[in-house]
């Protein structure tokens, strides 16, 4: 169906917190309570541009440049008390504008599709559920199957595998910069999304073939990408 | 004293929120929160693009936007539910760094300075205890004393009136893209600050001069403005 003009149909990488789901701000204000609380008191918009990374990364990269060295003990008691937070606040969570369109244009039409998420499957299942999807019948990547998480292109290349398809063919839609990092180093090409709190100027900085607002504003453009959605399919 | 080898010392304006204290994500949670209640589920990051102009303002603009024309007393809830969930989490504020150094260096130099906050003073009075700043001994201007607050320069011009300094020789020090297009409209110099979690170059667009992380970042770098603080004042 896909092939009835283009010889070559795309393939598309979700990113999960930030581009299908409203979770940013929540992960951030946890993972900022969860580090004030282990002696290390970031500015908040520090944080903020640190996710989007996988919590062990960021916990260590916000070790390190307080001069601050956790040991394990103390980087998983910051991962506990951020999921605890984080929990506290979960059920402000809602799907991102486009989020479920995007998802049933993909379905419908017979596109290879797959989530990559920096976090673990337990943290993934519930914000699935928002989208009315399951994790055994969604090509789901967590960071629970690779050994490093984004920005390493691991996440996107295990997608990519997952799909049988060439990393040069997959669009990968994410709001964070190292989303784009990662999809650089995969071979991917990123599309950058405003709706995780990144600016268009950041995205592009990080090589974002082009940025949209949330995926809304990207259904309404794709035609700006040589992607061929059949017609009555894209939001007024 | 700081006419020592400067002839015209430069005067100060700082905006509170985002720029003393690390509030705007705390204040980014409740307005959305309080929006979502009345019907309005704007995404959070276009909530956090908005905040540094007046609350009324905020929230007439996102319900514009939403296509809900709010009666003065759906407006009034919306303000009044943002201050009770701002409440609930007011005590995870704290100072920004490099905050109470600079308001020592001015006051110990003898600088002309004044906070200018779109907020209203019983907003500001809790954040300037944080500074141990007290409102009767600070030349403080907020939205109650102006018609309109941010991105309106009627609180910049307020502050230079106050201080009795010609626009053109205030430095005015934000964290919004809306501290900068009311600075240009008031005829001061916007200095940029990543602290509230605008990215460099939003505030760059929006004519700041200079953009720095945080007023850490700024002290380091004043020289880059011709501001001629004493030696050994600013932070290593």
């Amino acid at each position: 169906m896909v092939n009835e003009r283009s010889t070559t149909p795309p393939a598309f990488v979700l990113d999960l917190d930030g581009t299908l789901v409203d979770s940013v701000y929540q992960h951030v204000m946890a993972w900022r309570r969860a580090l004030s609380d282990v002696g290390i008191p970031f500015s908040v918009w520090q944080v903020h541009r640190r996710i989007g990374m996988s919590g062990g990364l960021l916990v260590e990269a916000v070790s390190r440049e307080a001069g601050k060295k956790l040991t394990d003990s103390e980087s998983n008691k910051v991962k506990a008390l951020h999921d605890m937070y984080y929990a506290e606040n979960v059920e402000t969570v809602s799907p991102l504008p486009g989020a479920r369109e995007l998802v049933s244009i993909l379905v419908e039409n017979g596109y290879k599709w797959a989530i990559a998420t920096s976090g673990q499957l337990s943290d993934a299942k519930p914000m699935l559920e928002l989208l009315d999807l399951s994790p055994s019948g969604t090509h789901l990547v967590t960071s629970d199957d690779v050994s490093a998480a984004k920005p390493d292109p691991q996440l996107f290349l295990a997608a990519t595998a997952l799909l049988g398809e060439a990393p040069t063919n997959v669009f990968v839609l994410g709001d964070s910069i190292w989303d784009m990092l990662a999809a650089r180093r995969a071979g991917c090409i990123g599309i950058g999304l405003m709706s995780g709190g990144f600016s268009s100027a950041e995205l592009m900085a990080a090589h974002a073939f082009r940025v949209y607002s949330d995926i809304e504003d990207f259904l309404k453009h794709v035609d700006e990408l040589g992607i061929q959605f059949p017609v009555g399919t894209q939001p007024a």
